[in-house]
């Protein structure tokens, strides 16, 4: 795993790093991590070239702390809605609405974690594993609460992340006009009673 | 979307086009598209850098009929498993079983599609349209039959495809060791009866 950038020590010099992340955001969202520029970026930002390596080793590198702060805050958001959902079910309601519309809102931040897999792939996979890691603990509290069947959690963790990244892709990027709750719901219906016809 | 690169005219064409081809899956599928080269391409095709040009206006039309060419490919493995199957829920466990190995055997088009989404994301998308629509097709049919519940066909289909595609990725790329019969058996009882708790 690459090493974290640098990390500012004055309150100007966190607003100077939030100003080349925030322009790097744009830079390689619309652009692509081929096409995007460091000159770019802190032309963007408004500081000079050598501002820009005083905080980060290189493109690489600052699109590295993008996908790692982008997990970071998804994680929390959606661990804020697990800690105030009723229980599982409307934790995993909660969350994937809230996936497919974080996609919608943010389709440039989708596309930089997708593209990270083709610019440094042991950061792409860590961010998922971390996903399903703590995915995983989640779903042992909702079998143990006796909200869950019992199973293979690791593999179910998976599954249920993978739903959301896909299901993200498709309502959140490409079917924009679909109203989020009607698709939720029908992933609801299944994942609580499955899509085998009753008594087939 | 992109015109279809110029179909070859004789059987020495043909093998030629083939060549170039499996080439360029070898060179992008390892290096990815923006550090493949024609002229790696055409060295390790053993042909001349002009010959690639009478069949291909660009690396980017030789990746976009690569991608293609996987769809058609692909669909084609599952349209033959459908056939085969007793009924849908037998044709959806064949279907996945066969993705995820075909992930685990051909990492290399694995990411070449999904690279395409920054190269072309339109011959990407219409790669995933394509798929949905014929798993919608199936999916009509299996109503009518009573093998499977009723519902949006649409969002269903998508919600498998995406199943498919985030396991292939995930025990077809990382976790190479976990038996494939395994995990498809578990998504296969989440997918017939869901994950919530009897009676909660």
């Amino acid at each position: 795993m690459a090493k974290a950038s640098s990390a500012p020590r004055t309150s100007r010099g966190e607003k100077t790093h939030r100003r080349l992340l925030d322009a790097a955001r744009i830079e390689i969202g619309s652009k692509g991590f081929a096409e995007a520029s460091v000159s770019s970026i802190t032309r963007q930002a408004g500081v000079g070239q050598g501002t820009f390596y005083i905080y980060f080793e290189s493109k690489e590198e600052i699109m590295r702390t993008l996908v790692l702060e982008m997990g970071r805050d998804l994680r929390q958001q959606l661990s804020d809605i697990n800690s105030s959902a009723p229980n599982r079910m409307a934790a995993e309601r909660a969350g994937l609405r809230h996936f497919i519309a974080f996609a919608r809102e943010n389709p440039d931040l989708y596309r930089i974690v997708q593209e990270a897999q083709f610019v440094d792939d042991k950061v792409y996979r860590a961010y998922f594993e971390e996903f399903a890691s703590g995915y995983r603990k989640a779903l042992e509290l909702a079998v143990e609460a006796g909200e869950m069947s019992k199973g293979d959690l690791e593999v179910r963790a998976w599954l249920l992340l993978g739903i959301g990244r896909s299901m993200g892709e498709v309502y959140g990027l490409w079917r924009t006009d679909v109203d989020i709750d009607y698709v939720v719901d029908i992933i609801m219906d299944i994942l609580e009673n499955g899509v085998k016809a009753h008594g087939s």
